[in-house]
């Protein structure tokens, strides 16, 4: 008798990511892979944070770092962090708390706990980020997708979808620089949104990966920093301005639901790995992470014109696509008859990877004329040949 | 509008963790405390962590620890501890896997979030482990206690529910120095608990935190080692072993069982941070983590013996306790007509803190005339003092 009998409803039918299939096959290092989803590995600050180690794994500190630390996270990176949040960005309200968690990942697991019965609904952009829509999905929720545009959530479909759908618990955002569009929500519809959420009371997971990583303006108002009803659970992570395999982010919501927060994480991993924590802190107190921020947006602002330039170039008329402010992703969109799918398998053919749009869809088995592409860690040589590559096969493809 | 009238059923009604609340009181540094369940400090090996950490942060490893990792946790730590679990334990079959997790902690979760629908039954120890039942609650499961003697879970009883009970999905047991009473499952039953495991297909979570702190014996063979029919999920941790603050557990069990548990990671935190797991590792590879742990046992052996040996002087005839044979608590029982809730309270004013076995028990408003002792961070000094004064109280409350 298999175990899988036993399974639990909630995680019976659950698939793994197929991103991370996709990603298997671009381990080999012949291949130009536009799919991931990693920030540049020369922008961690290395010699700062291994100065650092060194120092919370000392004698002073590193008994400390060793031991069990407290569920809500350590309190100097805590502090600091809050401090921040509030002062660039405004962000954090008299009743507001702040939980440290291990990646943003888990506050968007801890908001679904906190709020998700079998069948409750969450409203999600379409297309969407797969390890919240799986996540999601492992709560046995009802997905509704609402349309987007060129500026992201089209605020009637949304208002629409509030007055018609029972159950509506959550509504999950990306805002700024999406993924895996790169588009950014402007502000009329973020302020709607806030007014929405209020007037319908669903709460919304505001997660915020990219924001800082700003190509020319800077990214515009949290929602949050405009949410006087307390229904904005913000969703921040380090994971893309100082590493993302510390896995440190955390949630900014009402203390009531940080508070559920906190006990579910005392029965899911107790607290977020300390010496991490603790190395966190000490860079925000003795460098300057926005000097370091500023450092690191000009290397994806590169990245990204370079890709551009040879998708300007080479990719046929017929194709569409974003030109991102901000962040690692932009999204190509082709005439309806075509599979990115399948073509994603031509693609591999000839050596470069991409991710198919249908990995980000609400219905994952339905066709998708779209795909994501990534420029955040390759050379101007790769993405040279691989966006030639690609441009080749969609004209075959298009054009016959 | 509160939020909590949103909050989904699963977590409506979880508290959290009692003894977190004790701990608050204990930070008081003229509190003796034996409410804690800390590893002692002086037991982690901070030189070499720290060279180590040096060795993982430096230019070589750096940009590697900083970047995203793979579910499964870093090779090189999964096939170390797979290596040493076979070697040393005898564990893992052809059809078993390794998952690393964000301390044991999550495989408990784990294992309930694959298996657990609402109402489901899970059977545990009485008393058990708070972090544990808490886990289960957050999935409305049923918690049947199944009844302990001084050798551990009982058998007979433990068939009888079996047979009676409908939805039994899993049984929860830390067979070796458990948690909170030092018991240790002999070998036949352990043997008979393999055998119904199978017989009423129905799986185990084995948690084993404290297995390696024995005193004499070593530890008797894993219930995990002796199981053909793939029904035990062994979690193991390098909490009590290496460090509690690096958050290093990991689940064994059948491939099937863990290719779910993966797919849950993916939708929690991605995966374990990898930094420390590289530290994990090369600690694996360049010392001998076994001596290591020849060295620490001493330690606990040492002031187990101290409190048993004061206890056993100060404690009026009335008062039962356990004698363990390695881990870091133990359990006294007084008469019944006492309630150690609120002998924990008169306690408090004496400065002395215990944990009250209400704690620990499925019905956690019951009355309860047990509680547990930790002496694994504390000196011969502090735990004399400590024991003389709770002797005198227990004097008081049982003879006057």
């Amino acid at each position: 008798m298999s175990a899988s009998e036993l399974f639990s409803d909630n995680v019976k039918g659950l698939k793994g990511s197929a991103i991370r299939e996709i990603l298997k096959f671009t381990q080999d290092p012949s291949v130009i892979s536009f799919a991931g989803g990693l920030p540049a590995p020369e922008s961690f600050p290395l010699a700062e944070l291994s100065e650092i180690a060194a120092k919370v794994f000392g004698e002073e500190m590193g008994r400390t770092a060793l031991q069990y630390g407290v569920t809500e996270g350590y309190t100097p990176l805590v502090e600091c962090t809050a401090e921040r949040l509030s002062r660039k960005f405004g962000l954090g309200g008299p009743k507001d708390k702040l939980l440290i968690t291990s990646g943003a990942q888990q506050v968007i697991d801890f908001a679904a706990k906190v709020f998700l019965n079998p069948g409750d609904a969450v409203i999600v952009e379409q297309p969407s980020f797969v390890g919240a829509l799986n996540c999601f999905r492992s709560y046995s929720a009802r997905l509704i997708p609402v349309a987007m545009d060129d500026e992201g959530m089209v605020m009637e479909d949304l208002e629409d979808i509030l007055k018609r759908e029972k159950n509506v618990k959550l509504i999950y955002t990306i805002p700024t620089y999406q993924n895996p569009t790169g588009r950014t929500l402007p502000m009329e519809r973020r302020k709607k949104m806030v007014e929405l959420a209020e007037r319908y009371n669903v709460y919304v997971i505001e997660d915020n990966p990219y924001g800082e990583l700003s190509f020319g303006d800077p990214q515009p108002k949290a929602m949050k920093a405009m949410d006087e009803s307390g229904h904005f659970i913000y969703a921040g992570t380090f994971s893309k301005i100082l590493s993302p395999g510390m896995r440190l982010g955390y949630a900014l919501a009402n203390e009531e639901i940080i508070g559920r927060m906190a006990v579910i994480k005392q029965t899911e991993d107790v607290h977020t790995t300390l010496p991490t924590q603790m190395i966190a802190a000490e860079y925000m107190k003795q460098y300057d992470l926005d000097a370091h921020i500023e450092k690191i947006r000009p290397i994806y602002r590169h990245r990204k014109e370079t890709m551009l330039r040879f998708m300007d170039e080479c990719f046929p008329k017929e194709v569409t696509y974003t030109r991102p402010d901000g962040g690692i992703f932009l999204w190509c969109t082709l005439p309806e008859y075509c599979d990115t799918l399948k073509l994603a398998a031509k693609a591999t053919e000839r050596k470069v990877a991409f991710v198919p749009g249908v990995t980000f869809m609400v219905d994952d088995e339905a066709p998708s004329c779209s795909f994501r592409l990534n420029y955040s860690t390759m050379s101007d040589e790769r993405i040279e040949k691989g966006i030639k590559t690609l441009g080749e096969l969609l004209t075959e493809v298009i054009h016959g």
